[in-house]
């Protein structure tokens, strides 16, 4: 029997305890955004360590950072000739929150029907999980093929501020010939996929101050402005009517769609179905000029992600409010810049604020958009893992999410990405309910085994 | 000694003895709005009842209504050619959110130089015991000149809900000559003033769903619309750049200020200073052709009092919410109807929200402005009795918020309404940090001794 058949099949004999073991890594509330998960946090890089250490890893740590650490660690067992795969993951998840909307638990994985629920299954503790699986499963079939360096961070769901700098002071450590980055997906359980292309991310919080004090409604109103109106303003003006953002400049460096790339997007089976059955609208909305996919994946958006003024409690309290917040984030498109983005909106801010109003902007994120090489190995090695497990050659497709990763391992590492994953478009990523279907995740372990077959040489 | 000397006497050796009292009372936490203090609004209510036992009153009550009760109580120990007066009050208070701006704890009542901080102390609670501590000092003095009826709502700032139908319910119980409402204020501590017109109040909360869940940004943003942005386009239409609402036919029912009125608002010390004062704004804003005292009273109003959507907490969270709600309320003038601004409401949203989203609206108060007569025996009793406290004429004028109970007693009970009260412009109401001028509370009371003898026939 080939070693890969014999790392399968070992794959198929545990693929309960496999599941198990996913289980207590989703069971840990990882939330990188709240300051009271910080032992959630620890305890999730911990967990990672001993399974790295049960999979025979060498040089593993826990590297501090300013807030939440990285793991890495070593499997550098193949010949010297083999190439070094670097497998990047992120042990953090987003909050739950609104908790009221979750059948079952977040952090207390349930399966129903041939879905795993829990946050984090799909992004991306289940991802982390598959490749771990695939390199026990061929360790018990025999040699490692490949040398793996592990980097596991904590702060992709808070926009990795971190990572960058980390990545900066430690090119030795790190220093590999490719990535594998599994944070990615597959449009369809039977339709399997490489991403090649990725949205960047600008994301700000907009604070703005008008009275020192909440005033009585009543007693004051009529005579000064408030926040809260003005806010609304700020955002309203954002975006004109056939959806086109008012940013000074905002599109000015976008790259146009070749025809070849316009004609290998039409050919991805995301249609408007695809679309309205994704995201459960009953309509879609969007520029014109575009297809779906094209606005999904090759256009930039904004979005106001949250928003927080006065009295938001049960009843009604008459207040003109003095501080009003919204978080407002943009993706980006080559070749956006997202510090260009930055001062386009202080411009906007800055040109309409009323003299009544102080405003602070402070920026949770800011990263380009990015591109993988189609020809590396690696994305050969991937391609040919998929048609062998899934029956069929992949598509190839630009992804609406932002992975800024992929684009500090390019530029500081050398590295390019390959970038996969199992979650399907509909796991409820970063919303209540977030799950993970299971066949596709193990259909995914066999992936990966052939993968890492394939990339040795 | 004049028998109102002996009972201002006796107000003046019981200073202190009713300041704590009032500190008792101030300490109880009766937020009407919250579900969670409903045990601290049976708390209040039951100490108003002790407090109007002590006073001698009979037939004490405590009248349920579907939320908070009524407390009823009558003195009528005066001839039967003497007036009924129907002292009104509300001992609910506003919630003290946020907590992190009080200098001391909202419900520890504390006094620093003449002012004494505390939730409610100001808006009504002190306002209620120098009316009570009135009574007592006119008690030690001998007979009480008047007949008194005392109704003490639980919703005044939750819109009162129940009042109206309570009040219509039981007009025989409520029967009166007049009614003495001392919520009102005074505009500065050396200027006694006559309240005769009230704003009206328009309070709603709109609710927007556009997907049934929240969405990743990243995935999914281009193709749908965000709850969030939709509502920031609602709210700031509803105003233009000259701070004109543009609800349709808004401004249609409004009563022109006739020339002798406008004369009269002129001669009021309430200037540009006064309000910059008032609202610590640095600069005021408001309606072109209007004076900025007839902009705070004699015009409408149209502010943001909450906002929330999506994710509010610490950090970033890439979500489109599939959720977005807004508090919105009008201050009303004569004859502005309450129900008329709903409708238009209603039509200026249906005309705008696009296709792909739902809404909810909700009405937490509708309210008309209302006047009051000021040839009434009532008024004329005030006005005499400031005289004599505080050494000069009143001035008159019409105030910014809402008292909605002075409609219901005048078309309901047939009663005017004679507004009175001793809190001043800066005490913060519904504000962190709310407080009371303490020499002010005592003339008050004196005040209100005055009152009750001239109203005696």
């Amino acid at each position: 029997m080939p070693i890969q058949d014999q790392a399968i099949n070992f794959a198929h004999e545990n693929s309960q305890r496999f599941l198990n073991e996913m289980e207590e890594f989703l069971s840990i509330p990882s939330i990188s955004t709240d300051p009271e998960r910080v032992p959630d946090m620890i305890k999730a890089a911990h967990w990672l360590m001993d399974e790295l250490k049960k999979r025979g890893c060498t040089n593993i740590q826990l590297l501090p950072t300013p807030r939440h650490p990285i793991v890495f660690a070593e499997l550098m067992g193949a010949d010297a000739k083999q190439p070094t795969v670097l497998v990047y993951g992120h042990y953090d998840v987003q909050p739950a929150d609104p908790l009221e909307l979750w059948q079952s638990l977040p952090f207390d994985p349930t399966i129903r029907g041939d879905l795993i629920y829990a946050r984090g299954a799909s992004d991306m503790k289940g991802q982390i999980m598959a490749c771990l699986k695939a390199i026990e499963s061929t360790q018990a079939a025999g040699k490692f093929p490949v040398n793996i360096k592990f980097i596991f961070e904590g702060e992709e769901e808070i926009g990795s501020p971190n990572l960058e700098p980390f990545i900066r002071s430690h090119t030795d450590l790190l220093k590999c010939d490719m990535a594998l980055n599994p944070d990615s997906g597959m449009i369809a359980a039977d339709l399997p996929t490489v991403v090649y292309g990725l949205r960047g991310l600008a994301y700000f919080e907009i604070r703005l101050r008008g009275q020192l004090t909440d005033l009585h409604s009543g007693l004051w109103g009529g005579v000064v402005q408030n926040p809260a109106n003005v806010l609304a303003e700020l955002l309203a003006g954002m975006k004109d009517k056939d959806h086109h953002i008012t940013l000074p400049g905002f599109y000015d460096k976008i790259l146009p769609l070749s025809s070849k790339e316009k004609a290998e997007i039409a050919r991805l089976p995301m249609d408007q179905d695809f679309y309205m059955k994704g995201t459960g609208a009953q309509k879609l909305v969007g520029e014109k000029g575009y297809s779906w996919v094209e606005l999904a994946t090759c256009r930039p958006t904004l979005d106001v992600n949250g928003i927080y003024s006065g009295f938001t409690g049960e009843g009604s309290k008459t207040v003109i409010p003095c501080y009003a917040m919204a978080k407002v984030s943009m993706r980006l498109v080559p070749d956006q810049d997202p510090e260009e983005i930055r001062k386009s909106l202080v411009q906007y801010i800055e040109a309409r604020l009323p003299e009544t109003m102080t405003y602070e902007l402070i920026v949770h994120a800011g990263n380009p958009a990015s591109f993988t090489d189609l020809d590396t190995p690696g994305v050969k090695a991937l391609e040919k893992a998929l048609e062998v497990v899934y029956g069929k050659r992949p598509v190839f497709k630009r992804e609406g999410g932002s992975i800024p990763v992929v684009g500090h391992m390019k530029r500081l590492l050398n590295a390019e990405s390959v970038l996969t994953g199992f979650g399907l478009p509909d796991d409820n990523l970063h919303a209540p309910n977030e799950h993970l279907n299971l066949p596709n995740w193990y259909r995914g372990i066999d992936t990966l085994i052939h993968f890492f077959y394939n990339l040795a040489k």
